[in-house]
């Protein structure tokens, strides 16, 4: 079969590779329909892997082709997606929905070939949602569901002491009212993602970034897209005072780390799934002062996934964009090079 | 009357003064019986303070002598108890519990006098609890609510996304079964008093403190109680590898928080009530892939007064111990530059 395999940093090439065989009675072998090339391949592409060459890529879309024995939800010509982060279903975290953090986690590789091999396939699958584009749907393995889960946690972190707490299940029969002032910290493709969930849990949402070109695509989400300069005195006139309600930081730097807890009121919430991966400085004083109350990491996208479909399925035409480009493997070489470049967006490979 | 008067840096003097006014009409004057040497008292006595001298102070017990015509809910004769941070009982955050924050917030002085004039009464005081001796009722003031907010916010965070969420009034009803391992770190006066309201909340609480002479106490407060070197691997035997549910810091020292994520497992608690008045570095990766969840701050005392004072009603013989000198008034140069050297713990001033 054609696969995207990983030279060495910095080289992939299209080549012929052997149909993967499945190794576990839990495996599904799946025909690739599609594959996203995404941001974090370019951590494997810049020579963050182990040794060895392997096929790239996490997103796909596809048909089963050969189940393995135990595997029960299901069979042979199931039209199918996946989460990006492999979890078990079973395990001290995954019981709690903590998916992202199962103790069965390592990241999936082999997506962007002609036949992928899934492990945990009971634990990891959904039935494709027909009524999306398959490329469109990709969104649904990792960054739809990781907005969700930013604008979620945000949410949940500033009613933690109601007097009626919610819970998932309370939000996803629709009884839990949008509420309270946000600020998106950051307008790139997760954040959009955040910007469209955080309109459904939030009365107002803010979004800046400190690239002014994408404050436009901001509004069109949804937000009052500002500039830095404008934002403090906008959320400030929006909250009689106090600063935003919560502040949803998808950037992954600590400056804009501290710029929501310069924004976030006393006692508000801080949502944080940028990927963190500094050292940084905060200011004790500020964090004492304003009792921030804050919640980081990687989303458990599989408990974020139907509440992320929706916001999905509801913005269709605004996430049509988000696929710039479609083609075939062979031109994974290229599409590489010019994605590591920065000059190109979200690129999905489309199989014959 | 006689009171406490900062001279200026590093001066007190026992000195006659006038007896207070009323100056609105929701205030109160109360006779004192006894008022805390408090540690927050030698920021002042260090110089930060503004210019002029005052009478000093914030932890009172004693008796209503006069009453604000606007004052309804206590009257002249009543035997009270006040939190030491002023709350309206009607803004934004005293509507949400988090008295803490209250928009008339500002520090209260003067309670270290014969006669004191406390501001907002109704918001502010509390009936005597009348089963407490007076002095040991005034760790209701500040550190028992607080070391008691330290456990209860970590314990809300980790529950916040479980099925079936619980208020404040469940606690209150006793309706929220103790769960999880809870570390303290710090077991100064607030941590003894972290660590028995955690007792109440978590199943097994472990205490550390770099102060190897401090741990003794903390075991008779129920913790197991560890030095930094052998707590890592006792924890991480008590929750299968895990690491701890909670931590909960009460030191206000950045190394303190960095030791905090550490210890905790992905998608654990870290609940912080440290004065935390630097700036330090966390490592921006550590968050990510714990998916932490933390909550800074000053406590809402008022909204921790009855929990707390359960817990100190169910261990009162080992918190009577809090409580090291009793003394006068006219001893208060010398218990303050004791204090002040760190030679002694608690002291009283007990009034004629």
């Amino acid at each position: 079969m054609k696969a995207v395999v990983l030279k060495r940093a910095g080289v992939v090439a299209a080549e012929e590779v052997p149909i993967p065989r499945l190794k576990a009675d839990t495996d599904v072998l799946i025909k690739v329909h599609v594959a996203g090339l995404c941001g974090s391949d370019l951590h494997y592409y810049r020579g963050d892997a182990d040794d060895g060459s392997f096929v790239m890529g996490h997103e796909v879309v596809g048909t089963i082709v050969e189940a393995g024995s135990e595997v029960k939800q299901f069979q042979v010509g199931d039209h199918v997606i996946s989460p990006f982060s492999v979890s078990c279903g079973s395990c001290f975290y995954c019981d709690k929905g903590y998916t992202s953090r199962c103790t069965s986690n390592f990241c999936l590789t082999g997506g962007q070939a002609e036949f992928f091999r899934l492990p945990l396939a009971d634990s990891m699958l959904f039935p494709f949602p027909e009524e999306l584009p398959e490329d469109v749907a990709l969104l649904m393995t990792d960054i739809l569901p990781t907005g969700y889960s930013c604008a979620y946690n945000a949410r949940r972190l500033l009613d933690e002491d109601a007097d009626a707490p919610w819970s998932l299940a309370d939000l996803k029969a629709g009884r839990v009212e949008r509420k309270g002032v946000a600020i998106v910290i950051g307008c790139g493709p997760v954040g959009l993602c955040a910007i469209s969930s955080a309109t459904t849990l939030f009365e107002t949402v803010f979004a800046t970034d400190l690239n002014a070109s994408r404050l436009a695509v901001a509004e069109k989400h949804g937000a009052i897209a500002l500039s830095a300069s404008e934002l403090k005195d906008a959320v400030l006139a929006a909250t009689d005072g106090r600063g935003a309600d919560a502040v949803l930081e998808v950037v992954g730097h600590g400056s804009a780390l501290n710029a929501a807890f310069e924004y976030v009121r006393p006692y508000g919430a801080v949502s944080s799934v940028g990927v963190h991966n500094l050292k940084f400085e905060i200011d004790g004083d500020t964090l004492y002062s304003k009792n921030v109350r804050m919640q980081f990491g990687r989303c458990s996208v599989r408990t974020f996934f139907p509440l992320a479909l929706d916001v999905l399925k509801n913005n269709l035409e605004l996430f049509k964009s988000f696929v710039e480009h479609k083609v075939g493997i062979e031109e994974a070489e290229e599409y590489y090079k010019l994605f590591n470049e920065g000059k190109i967006n979200k690129t999905v490979f489309v199989m014959d």
